[in-house]
Parts: C-alpha cells; sequence; structure tokens
C-alpha cells in the first residue's frame, strides 16, 4: 500500500503548491444562484436534504475549480454533521469528488476516542466497519484531524491505519485564541504541545515512506509562528498541516523556516478565504475560488 | 427553560439511581434474532442500512428494558457513524426513543472545535442549524461529551447552549490507560487535568439550576478514583459522569466520597456489561440488560 505521507508529498513537487483548501459550507454565505435551485427542494424533499444538496453542489463547484492549484482538500465535518443523514450522504460524496479530481482529502474531524471507540471513528473516517455482506466504506477520507487529550492510546486506533495508507494529523499547537490556554502550559520546562510533538514522533517513526515523510503528522497554527517552529524542530520529517492563514489573520512570513525535505514537507489550510472568495468582488463563486487559490499558491511559494 | 442538571437532580431522586447506560452497539455482539432478522434487507436495502436498522431495533430494545432503572443513556457516535448515513439516522432515532422513554440523552461524541465550527458541532447535537424553511433539528442530544485540548473556545460554543437546557460533560480525567500521558502531567504543581478542572468550574458558574448543581460537567474515570476525588474537590457542584466501571475494571469502592448535594451529583457508565450482559449467561437480549441494569443500581446506592 502507497504511503499517505508519499502521495502527498507527489502532489505538492507536481503541483509546485501546498494549498490545502478546506470545504466549511455555511448556508448563510451560499452563492444566490445556488440557494434559489435548491431552496425549491426543501418543501418537497425535506429542508435537511435541500441544504446537504446545495452544500454538495457548492463543494463540487469549488473542488472543480481549485483542483489544479490544490494539493488536499479538508471537509470540516461539523457544517456536513449539522444537516444529518442527509449532510453525511453530502459529505462522503464531497470526499468522492475530490478523489474524482485526484486530491487527496484531510478530514477535519478532530475525534480522539479509545480502544473500540477509537477504532470505530477511524472505521467511520477510513472505511473497514464489518457489515453483513462485506465492508462499510465509511467517508473514504485519506487522512483526518485527531486530538490527544485522552493520551496515546486514542491516536493508535487512527495510526494503526496507516498501513492502509492512510494520514493522521495530531492538533499540537492550533491557531485559535484560547489555544495557549492548555496547550502552552509548561510541563517539565516544556510546554504541552511539544511532549504531544514527542507523542506525534512516536507513533510515526514507523509510519515513514520513500519521501522520507511520516504519515503521522501534526497540526500547527500559523498563527503562533514560534511555536510552529519549535513543532517542526520535533517532528524534522513530519507533514504539518497549518491552519491560520487567510481570514485568521496570519501570511507568508509566518512560514519561515519550516520547510523540510524534498516537497515543503507541510500544507497551509484556508478555507472561508478562498470558498467565499466571490463575496468580496461578486464574481462567480468557482472563478473567485480558483483565482484566490491561485493568489494563495503563488504568496506561498518560496514563503518558507 | 429548565436546567439539564435539574432534570437530571430529578430523575436520580425519584429512581434513586445513578445508573447511566452506554449504547456502543457492535454487529458481532448483536442478539442471533436480531441478526436473522436483519441481515435479510442488506442485498434488498443495501448493508449499512441493514446494519443501522439493527442496530436501532438491539438499541429500542435495551433502553426499553432499563427504562425504569437508568436515569440515562450515553449513545457512543462512533458506532453509529461507522455505517454512514444510515447510521447516522439511526442515532437520531436512539435519542428519540430514549425521549420516549423519559431518559436523558448524553451523546458521547468528545467533539472539540472553535468558533463557527464547535458552534456547528453544538447545532449538529443539540439542533438548531439554519434550513431554507427553519431550523434543523440535529440529533436532539441532551447533552455531549467535549473535549477540552483547543482551550476555552472550543467548551463555549457547547456551554452556551445551556441556556436552551442543554448539558456539557468536559473530559477531565478520562478511564483509560493512556489518560495519564498527558492527563496527569504536573504543571504549577498541579496535574493538568485539575487545570481542565478549574476550566470547567469557570464556564459553568453561570449555569446553575436550581438544585445548585451546573449545566456544565466533568467525565473523570472510576478507574483513577483519587483522581475522581481530586476533581470533586474542584467542582462540588458539578455533574460528574463516571466511566470505567464494570467492563474496565471498577467497582462501587472507587466512588467513595464523591457524592454532592441532593442527588449524588454524578452517574455512573457501564456500556458492555449491560447492554451484552446476554452473552454471558444465554438470557435474552433485554431481559438480561434489564437485570444487569438493575444489579449495578443496587451495587451503586450508598456507594458514595
Amino acid at each position: 500500500m502507497e504511503h499517505f505521507s508519499d502521495r502527498l508529498a507527489e502532489a505538492v513537487i507536481a503541483k509546485r503548491s501546498v494549498v490545502c483548501v478546506g470545504i466549511d459550507p455555511d448556508l448563510a454565505r451560499m452563492p444566490p444562484e445556488l440557494v434559489r435551485a435548491h431552496r425549491e427542494r426543501a418543501s418537497a424533499e425535506g429542508d435537511e436534504r435541500a441544504v446537504a444538496a446545495c452544500f454538495e453542489e457548492f463543494s463540487r463547484g469549488v473542488i472543480a475549480a481549485v483542483a489544479d492549484v490544490a494539493v488536499a482538500i479538508k471537509p470540516q465535518a461539523a457544517f456536513f454533521e449539522q444537516y444529518g443523514a442527509p449532510g453525511w450522504a453530502a459529505l462522503r460524496a464531497v470526499v468522492d469528488c475530490a478523489h474524482e479530481h485526484d486530491l487527496a482529502v484531510i478530514l477535519d474531524v478532530k475525534r480522539g476516542d479509545i480502544a473500540a471507540t477509537g477504532a470505530a471513528y477511524a472505521r467511520a473516517i477510513f472505511g473497514g466497519a464489518a457489515g453483513f455482506a462485506g465492508a462499510a466504506p465509511g467517508l473514504g477520507a485519506d487522512a483526518a484531524t485527531v486530538s490527544p487529550y485522552l493520551g496515546d492510546d486514542s491516536l493508535t486506533p487512527f495510526t494503526d491505519r496507516c498501513t492502509d495508507g492512510k494520514g493522521v494529523f495530531v492538533l499540537t499547537r492550533t491557531s485559535n485564541p484560547g489555544a495557549a490556554l492548555l496547550q502552552e502550559r509548561e510541563s517539565n520546562g516544556r510546554a504541552l504541545y511539544l511532549h504531544v510533538a514527542d507523542l506525534v514522533a512516536r507513533l510515526g517513526a514507523t509510519h515513514v515512506g520513500a519521501h522520507g515523510y511520516s504519515d503521522v503528522g501534526a497540526v500547527a497554527g500559523a498563527t503562533a509562528p514560534e511555536a510552529l517552529r519549535a513543532v517542526r524542530a520535533v517532528l524534522p520529517n513530519a507533514w504539518l498541516l497549518v491552519p491560520g492563514y487567510g481570514v485568521q489573520g496570519a501570511g507568508p512570513a509566518a512560514l519561515a523556516g519550516i520547510s523540510a525535505g524534498d516537497a515543503e514537507g507541510y500544507v497551509v489550510n484556508a478555507s472561508r478565504s478562498i470558498i467565499f472568495a466571490w463575496q468580496q468582488n461578486g464574481e462567480e463563486y468557482r472563478v473567485a475560488a480558483a483565482r484566490a487559490a491561485g493568489e494563495m499558491r503563488d504568496e506561498l511559494r518560496g514563503a518558507s
């Protein structure tokens, strides 16, 4: 089975891009033409189904528009889960659509649970649950974000799936204002997030691809560039998933010093600044998303 | 809006029980009569739908069987999510079934995310997402488990819903073997989980019901009784959700000293030892679950 880390490396090299596009659909920010097309369906098919169909069409449009420029997409499960079973079905369709465009899917789910429950979450995300007739497909994602608070036995159910070609990104130093509250607490002279980085290093050591990167990566935000570099120092060969770019405030300078290996070793996520770019200038939403993603790619070339 | 904490207190007082039954369905452990009834449907309706229907029937049976004895049920979302959209629909049906039996539903989802995403998870769990025609119902749970690693801004999207009568249980000191790795790290002379307990106290201070309990509670495992008592010391009026009883190894002695207020102030969860009790002695699964739940209730009376 090909390593997730190698597939991502090859995409970064081929596209000369580290852009990951976050898919965070919000009904209040859907383009008017999609709202018109789907609102009608609400009375006949039910509101959840109509919104889910609207999100699916929007996401498909964005994915096709950014496919040449992005190396991965990162759907935020929460926005789909709001609309129940139809929302979940739309999320699966979004994963399939990204695969049709040969894009890696990093599912942003921030799950974390132990033993049988952790393994069940991994099967929900990656597939493989036992059915009556065969294995269930799950969401079919390539990688997922996971939360480390429960400890190593909450991460291994996910990292065990690296042997199936899957990737894992462990929350390490996140990009939000409240991140410091626990993550920067000092313990034994080091911030908690660095102890988490140690754990990522340990879990990833046995899952390294041909490009030298580990399939077990870390989420480290661009909004705290010192912490981002400190995570890189602990994890010289891990993929970093870097949120906080664009709307959250960080620019290319925040990435200085984090390049590693033959394919940069990181991807930078932007969500709203790309998918809702149409609201900035009134362009058609796919045209606006393609342009915003292209600008981001160019901005990030040589940033690190 | 009535407080979640008051509804739980009144159930504990009325039933003289602190039993919470975990709903963790596993296809390999379904009673043979249910497997026979649902396996047939797999070819016609699809495997995911057939398994989801089997889980739903099983869960309904268990809920009805334990309704007199339990004060809450705790469905583990992972087991349902494995089976895609039909699994999600079955999870919602399980929540509705518990409400028909007047049982509180603590959804074990261990979510945690910030800002708009955190709020979307809360709407997925509690309802309220904007639709074309009105608000989406979400899963309709009464309370949810949340993970604190991202900090206070990952918890407030959930605790903000306490004003709608919802409850939140923050992972504090969990019951798994790996829990100590991060949660017991010392920082400023105290274990990390006690700093999390401080945060729970702060977030809960403005959400206190007539019984004196906060709607913002903590998950603290029975497998680490010293830590459990330390959490209680920091949180004298919070509901504690105590896992680790039964299959995970802890007995009633682990609960000594944690009673607080007029309704004990804690619920103890057991999952497999109740829902799969039929495998121990060959009884019909509902009969076995009712008996196991009743024994647990009796065992726990006066334990604290």
